[in-house]
């Protein structure tokens, strides 16, 4: 393998050596990832598909679109990358994902599932427009085509006969197990076919466009689009896969390839737990075995979450929870084993998931929708719509705002605040610890309208646990330090969310007052103007963007009442963030204690707030 | 028709009067609408459909949900509206679609296509975690079914074995006519049946559940999802539709009803043109004839983007030209007719209008994508990860920013400045007539990223066409209005898009200074600076949501200096905003002349800004 570290070198090797290097390749991603941790049992199922892929087209100039791009490592290690696998996801190392920016052979950046299809549609289309002689291909997995834009797109492209390629990679997984008519469908093709067992699956022979089963014909559903079928086949077997490309390559108009694959396929324990071994930290490259834990710290948001939904609903009937295909991101394992009639997994569908929670609060329910600061951009307009307008109770419980860390630009939580701000009827909370998490959550339930709690990745502070959380006034925030001293300037940090910690560990420094906002919106204006009557400088801090977010509800606020203090904005910046750690990331921000005493000190020193000054004023 | 009043009228009446009480209700509804306008064509269609919904079914406690709601003016007139009709979509009138503050029989609030069937699978599994005996129904168009989420929904619903009926109303158009590969396979099976002749159509038989036809199973889609299907039958013939709806009403698990109906039904120039009486404003009942147009006045924008997009697309061949399924409404039917090979209308889907223009870009085309400012909305993660994350340069041209008026809350494009302007590498424009819409326009093309030329419903001023319009210098604005005294407080107006015109008008009374902004993003730091630092008080004017707006970027820049010239920030309110005429709205929100000039004198007089204090400061 050492040999192979570009399609020119794969393109080179005699077909013979193909599974050798197969075989290489997946021992390198099982040592590596066990080595660094990534995503990693989907590029246990793609080693063979990416080699055929490169192998057969003429890539970059043909584009290859791989859907979602956790995936992808496999493709990355071919097109040059293999030397800084070992980077991945690591601040300034290769991206977590697709990117444009990094190679060539990253025809389209990547993240969010569901968009493959579209990319390579357009790149499609495009080549038609120039004139210019160029295949696109999307890989999409059976998880990503439960998103709705995955449809769209075979529509239109069906459509409008555009010259492409779909490879339905099918190895019946989301990150959890993929739920959804068309899974139920492919799976009862699968155990008929016994496609996991390659010596059943054979390739389609002339002729024929599709192997014949006993259920409905398994290409329906893609020629009811105007695609043209071919499969399944096996995507192990590397000469089913490179037979079927070369056959497909120049074939024109929309055509689908159903290739079968297993997730964590050549990993014994990988291919028995998909779920674990989707994205790991580390573990042992021969057994599988994870380190041992280390001693439980402070729970995180999401095991907050969870809890918190598990013992509300044990009391409420009325709750019942949904989630667009994260039920262990987002702390819901428990939840679906307690209360399964409750517990709705709607597939990788952010849209549905929010108008189907709107659909529940009409019958009178309690719905609580979990989904990802990131992947609620999904479901925007349905917010807006099917929740909003209507001013209906559905709670978001928003999980990863702010910076998430090694899923880098597409992941972060970075626009909730701006882009939820700016709804009417919505409540917005932001807690700084998990009691107030609870109360906040136990807020949405006694509300009568729509709201969002929004929380950090990582770990909440260790508090011992309040029982029972009671709602909080809504709109109201509260001080949670007083400047001890009467030192001049007066500074107030008006904090939102876990950027309350910082703020504290800051005040000490400064003898700050601190205010917990807790509310986005409502913004406390009373309290607001309070800190505004009695500092010479308030510091809004958040880990949300700068523009348009609660730095900016604050500003608003003091420019309506005409309040002559000063006011330092401190947020995310206005460009896009990629991967690292969290707190490196935030250090890069200067969201870190140090960035914020620094940007604070700096404030104070340009602006007229000496002490003399002040003092006189 | 005078005694059919409520659905319970309706079922007391006997089978044989219901085809009278069709025509009655289609006379009323072409008389009606041809006097006072609105949604027209679609509600011919659903007639039958509509009076044997709720002749069978037991509303509202069985809940009926119409995707869109263009199509239930014959749903309000038999629900208790039928004498208020003729105020739909005024001021205070009938809310233009269905509104659940309005009625108990609208089960849900619509406006968008696509959400029927997820709502009505939320109330479906709503009953049943509750244990009620309740029926949910979601009629949806062949337009709405190519919108996404209805795919997730019928994915997720088919998957969990919902109790469920979807009404497929497949008329084989959107607005425009209906695209993609759905619906070519649909309008085969038309063909191919007959089915406009409505003599050719039958139920199936006991035991069929489908009429067998010589293409691909019609039902095959549907099934794959886990759906059962019946169908297609004709959705003009009561007895068939009572007979099917009474078979299906409490069968168990997802069941899905294929309809065909004519859009325009019964009235032979709807018939016959569908898209020109989709939305009408009068006609004659008779003829269908429109009144003599007005002299043409100042162009609408729309017309100024169409034009503006051929006259480019003649010279620059890297333009191509994007539309949801709005070919008529965003101006493109020149643009379609001149560059077939250039244009494309990917049906009702603006999550894949957008990736699919980012993967255009990707070849070194010049997408411009036409959405509506509500629509876009629906494509909001694609724009931030498909296009801003990868800096593509994609043109987004947002119509109806801004109030639009009788389409009320959930077609106002109120809130796009808002959540675009968190967005990094975005630049957002907004002109303040015709020549600077065009010369945005240009700026977008000439720009190396993404951009966005946001402008309202409604014409511009009517002024000479300046040829070959120039880029601006982006993120520039410009002074149109120099205070011509000396009088105090001096007063400087910031106003962005169509809020310059009445920025104007007020600027003469008040002998303020205007600067038309020009650019959201990036705000004119300097020229707010500039403006700042000569007057007493600043007054943003804009037609989005205060919160996070163009008003609140200039607060930013502000805060960023510590200013302390004092600010006024005018623009939408936090809430929804119902439907009226443009005028009204706008006037209600007080963004009128009269509404602008009130609030900056109440601003004078509350704030320290008489002229003794100014002249002292």
């Amino acid at each position: 393998m050492g040999g192979v570290n570009t399609p020119a070198d794969l393109r080179r090797l005699p077909a013979a050596e193909l599974p050798h290097l197969a075989v290489e390749l997946r021992r390198f991603l099982i040592e590596t990832l066990g080595r660094i941790g990534g995503h990693f049992a989907a590029n246990l199922g793609t080693v063979e598909l990416t080699l055929a892929l490169h192998r057969v087209l003429d890539t970059p100039h043909d584009r290859v679109v791989w859907d979602v791009g956790h995936q992808s490592y496999p493709h990355k290690i071919v097109t040059g990358r293999r030397a800084r696998l070992e980077t991945i996801r690591k601040l300034g190392g290769l991206a977590p994902f697709n990117h444009r920016a990094e190679s060539d052979y990253d025809a389209f950046g990547v993240g969010h599932s569901s968009t493959a299809i579209s990319a390579a549609a357009g790149m499609a289309a495009g080549a038609r427009v120039r004139g210019e002689k160029r295949r696109a291909v999307a890989v999409i997995g059976d998880g990503g085509m439960t998103g709705g834009m995955a449809f769209e797109a075979l529509n239109h492209a069906g459509h409008a006969g555009l010259d492409m390629l779909v490879i339905y990679n099918d190895n019946d997984m989301s990150i959890s197990e993929n739920v959804g008519g068309l899974r139920d469908h492919s799976a009862r093709l699968v155990q008929k076919l016994g496609l996991v067992a390659p010596h059943l699956v054979r390739l389609p022979q002339d002729g024929e466009d599709r192997v014949e089963t006993h259920l409905d014909n398994p290409g329906a559903l893609f020629r009811t689009f105007g695609f043209h079928y071919t499969g399944p086949i096996d995507g192990h077997d590397l000469d089913a896969l490179t037979s079927a490309l070369e056959k497909l390559k120049d074939a024109r108009g929309p055509q689908l390839l159903h290739v079968i694959t297993v997730k964590g396929k050549g990993f014994t324990p990988a291919e028995a737990d998909p779920i674990k071994y989707h994205g790991v930290t580390q573990f042992d490259p021969v057994t599988g075995a994870f380190p041992a834990k280390k001693p439980a710290g402070a729970p995180s948001y999401t095991q907050v979450f969870g809890d918190w939904l598990c013992e509300t609903a044990a009391r409420d009937e009325r709750i019942v929870a949904i989630t667009p295909a994260m039920r262990e991101g987002s702390g819901l394992v428990d939840f679906a084993k307690r209360f399964p009639d409750r517990y709705f997994d709607v597939g990788i569908a952010e849209q549905h998931a929010v108008t189907f929670s709107a659909g529940l609060a009409c019958e009178g329910l309690k719905p609580v929708c979990a989904i990802y600061s990131t992947f609620l951009q999904r479901g925007y307009d349905q917010l807006v719509h099917d929740v909003a307008i209507q001013n209906l109770p559905v709670v978001f419980a928003i999980d990863r705002g702010g910076l998430v860390g090694a899923d880098g630009a597409t992941h972060h939580g970075a626009f909730d605040l701006s882009y939820l701000r700016c709804i009417p009827n919505l409540v917005i909370m932001a807690p700084s610890d998990e009691n107030e998490c609870r109360r906040m959550l136990a807020t949405g339930i006694a509300h009568t309208g729509p709201s969002a709690v929004r929380y950090p990745r990582g770990n909440g502070k260790g508090l011992p646990k309040e029982a029972e959380p009671k709602p909080l006034a809504i709109g109201k925030g509260c001080l949670v330090r007083e400047a001890k001293g009467r030192r001049l300037p007066r500074v107030a940090l008006l904090a939102f969310g876990c950027m309350v910690e910082n703020a504290l560990r800051v005040a000490d420094i400064l003898d700050a007052t601190v205010a917990d906002m807790r509310f986005v919106k409502p913004i406390d204006a009373e309290l607001v103007l309070e800190l505004a009557n009695e500092s010479d400088l308030l510091v809004t801090i958040e880990d949300n963007a700068r523009m348009g977010g609660a730095g900016s509800a604050v500003n608003e606020v003091l420019v309506a009442q005409h309040h002559k203090v000063q006011v330092l904005n401190l947020g995310l910046p206005d460009h896009f963030i990629e991967h690292g750690t969290r707190e490196e990331l935030l250090a890069q921000c200067g969201l870190d204690d140090a960035g914020i005493l620094r940007a604070i000190q700096k404030r104070l020193r340009a602006r007229d707030l000496d002490e003399s000054k002040v003092r006189q004023a």
